[in-house]
């Protein structure tokens, strides 16, 4: 079968998975409700916690990808008619716009280029005419390459009683990332970025600020299926209410994969993140090949690079994947057919991985 | 670790998934916008077609579980201000409703006791004095072990004019099911009961009307992630637009499960779920045990027993599952200690695993 063909997987994500995360995925079935499972969820928990570097009492992995991670901070904190600030520097600040507006909110946007940061300055300005809910922003954007600061951001949005909402889909176990430190009140991932588990699953983190918004909701949650008030049940009430039947293999796969992560450690893993990177940016460099984003606000897990005129971004996008069995990822949006987005995620940020890539482009363009 | 041990989940799902099945979500990763991956897709969309006996165009899997597949149905075919009826029998029509309320329509309830299948003619008197948009019933009440008949009830929807919606999340691949011949407009299921993949997907289909009326919404839907006119770019569109990253492993598992279903044969394995509940009824009526539903209206994957009175529900539970590695399932909301749910779904609607039941019972009770 074709999916069993394996491929180095250096887009946007998937990653690829640790041995030891798919044999997990494989094991027998348990119920959502056994004991043994509820342990499971315990541990997953108590990994998500120590990975987001917060004490924070509801944090889980939401049953679905990163951006029904996304919809679940913003559907649970908004209610309609309030206000929401969204900095946008990228595909996934305008998804954040458009949940807002869904939400029957009203969206007061911050707009940097794409491929830039957004400047707390911005922020500031902003704040001065509007008193937002909610603040939110992307840590790592992944349509752009773009690393946001967000310490400055953070603390202005407190001083004005708003919540700080972060999307951490990408940077989750690649790069520092302090939920408590940083004051951050809602924070969503994805498991298939760095952390190397297969995707559809969203791990979330809300601070006690948040908590206490969603319980003094005058109207319900729009949505069920990712309503807080009734997942909570599941995930840390006494009586593990039954909401969803919760996709246990996938479960038992981010717990292994969190476990992989605990074993390394974070900062170890995030100097391997940086590592990868700096190899890939100097072989890069020799090759002529320019990144999008300047210097100090670069992901090392996504590289953004620019596509000279003369190279044919689907033909060498398709060699690599068909002859190389490579994958990079293309340009979204703005940058479709002028950008290719390189992953160095998880597992796939190693210097091994790196070589592999630059040694079949150095064949190909 | 414990989850590795091997249990036999004759609860209401998940069930227990074949070994290819397993095998096969441990496969490599590959890339969700990879041409592998469409093709996995477009052979998943295929078999869901046939196995939904339908060939409507917009038939896929969502990247969540059945209840986002509920949330799905209902969030793109109403819109704020529109009347549904909803047939309630049990757990999951209470949940539609509750959907429905909180997509700002106007809820219209017929309500049956639980443990009986709505009347049509309940139905009828209802459309005497609403004309809702929509029409939804469950056609197998996890909660409550019936079997609801649709054809009637099916033609008097369509004579107002209204799509008819249908729950079959537990029926699908287990009891027949024409979504085409009984004039089904959109229907979910999930995969973890008859299908006997891991939890975590929701089959579903919508006919050409219920997604024209999605075409012609005035309001955009209120959930991003369960956007039709979004996700069926990704399922379905010439440029495979991204929208979310799919849960890839997930999906290996939901084709491998929908193989086996087109190896054994629809009506082989609607059979064998038959044979396996008259199994099962003999076994217990043997030992002096009760159905809840009334012969003819019985489900064959979830039959609900009554409780006999001197019988403690937690403790027989408990150890059925530390002392036999069986699960069984409680009984939800009303029927909560007095009623248990016996579920024999996919791999194991078979006698053997009936047999195994018997006997640990036997031992217990």
């Amino acid at each position: 079968m074709n999916q069993n063909k394996a491929k180095l997987l250096l887009g946007p994500g998937p990653s690829n998975a640790h041995p030891r995360v798919l044999e997990a995925m494989s094991a027998p079935l348990i119920g959502h409700l056994d004991p043994d499972f509820l342990e499971v969820m315990a541990e997953i928990k108590s990994m998500l916690q120590a990975t987001f570097q917060t004490e924070n009492h509801l944090t889980f992995a939401v049953s679905a990808p990163g951006s029904a991670g996304m919809e679940t901070c913003l559907v649970n904190l908004l209610e309609p008619g309030d206000e929401a600030l969204i900095c946008v520097h990228g595909v996934f600040g305008n998804r954040m716009s458009d949940i807002v507006e869904r939400c029957g909110a009203r969206l007061i946007r911050v707009d940097a280029p794409w491929g830039e940061p957004i400047d707390p300055e911005q922020v500031r300005k902003a704040l001065e005419n509007c008193a937002p809910k909610l603040v939110a922003i992307v840590h790592a954007e992944t349509s752009t390459g773009v690393l946001q600061p967000l310490e400055e951001i953070s603390a202005m949005v407190h001083q004005t009683g708003a919540l700080f909402v972060v999307d951490a889909v990408t940077s989750f176990c690649g790069t520092t990332l302090k939920v408590d430190h940083w004051g951050i009140d809602a924070v969503y991932s994805g498991s298939q970025k760095c952390l190397s588990a297969p995707p559809g699953l969203s791990p979330v983190s809300f601070s006690e600020r948040a908590v206490e918004v969603v319980h003094q909701r005058k109207s319900k949650v729009q949505s069920w299926f990712l309503d807080l008030s009734l997942v909570s049940n599941y995930w840390q009430g006494a009586k593990r209410a039954y909401h969803h039947t919760a996709p246990v293999s996938s479960m038992f796969a981010l717990r292994e994969a969190l476990t992989l992560v605990m074993e390394e450690g974070l900062e170890a893993r995030y100097t391997r993140h940086w590592e990868a990177h700096e190899t890939l940016k100097t072989g890069l460099k020799s090759m002529g090949f320019e990144f999008l984003v300047k210097e100090g606000f670069r992901l090392p897990m996504l590289n953004a690079i620019k596509l000279p005129e003369h190279l044919d971004d689907q033909a060498i996008r398709s060699s690599l994947l068909k002859n190389y069995d490579i994958e990079i990822g293309a340009g979204l949006g703005n940058f479709a057919g002028k950008v290719w987005r390189i992953g160095l995620m998880g597992e796939n940020a190693r210097i091994q991985a790196v070589e592999q890539l630059l040694d079949a482009l150095g064949e190909l363009v």
